[in-house]
């Protein structure tokens, strides 16, 4: 399949879309989820195009990785998290909904996942929540 | 909290505990989980020891998820899996009970998981999907 560079991801990256931002370097982009699982709900990008885990160069991976542990620990220091979950989907049949690869990172439990409707979230609680992650990083 | 090295996974890696290996080499080990959410659950571990995500240095982290693509590669050919869920939990409160830090590779879909019953899967299948796996790496 080929990347399409109109998933909304590609147009946050190009700023074509705004997104509420925690964190961004010339290889990595982390933003709030604006249909949070929890609350602080955030997820990390490469800027690399690729749609899937399975197809983003190793570098790449090896790179994402380290600014989501980066993120994760500013969620916990941040939002005073005591669990988070990493989630990476490839494949629609994994239930993977952009096609740009996408780590989350939920301050919740497994076994809260799935359980709420799939709802925009309030915008002004999740700019607040992304103020206390950046303030942690 | 203080690394515990009697933690089941730290006992695999000393070879304790017996484990279906899919692959190792001297940082990371990949072994099937024998109470799998779904056929083909594999576990890829780092050999450092570390609790959490966030506790794991950025170079183990960095390599470890270019062994996790590796392997999800492998599910993806060796089992004909058309989606793919990376899961890794950091805490207690995020549903981790192995206090090792580990990542999940689960062929299966994100709205799939925690309906199964954490019960033991039948060891003969899942030696057979690890020689699948491991034929594909």
């Amino acid at each position: 399949m080929a990347y399409d560079d109109q998933n909304i991801f590609a147009r946050i990256l190009r700023g074509e879309l705004p997104a509420i931002k925690v964190y961004e370097d010339d290889k990595v982009l982390a933003f709030m989820d604006i249909m949070p699982q929890a609350e602080g709900h955030t997820l990390i990008i490469p800027k690399t195009p690729a749609i899937t885990l399975l197809d983003l160069p190793g570098e790449d991976a090896a790179y994402t990785i380290q600014i989501v542990q980066k993120i994760a620990k500013a969620i916990e220091k941040g939002l005073g998290a005591k669990g988070i979950v990493l989630m990476q989907l490839s494949g629609a049949s994994a239930g993977q909904t952009v096609p740009h690869v996408h780590f989350h990172l939920i301050p919740s439990s497994v076994h809260e996942l799935g359980k709420h409707a799939a709802t925009m979230g309030d915008t002004d609680k999740i700019k607040a929540q992304a103020e206390k992650i950046k303030s942690a990083l």
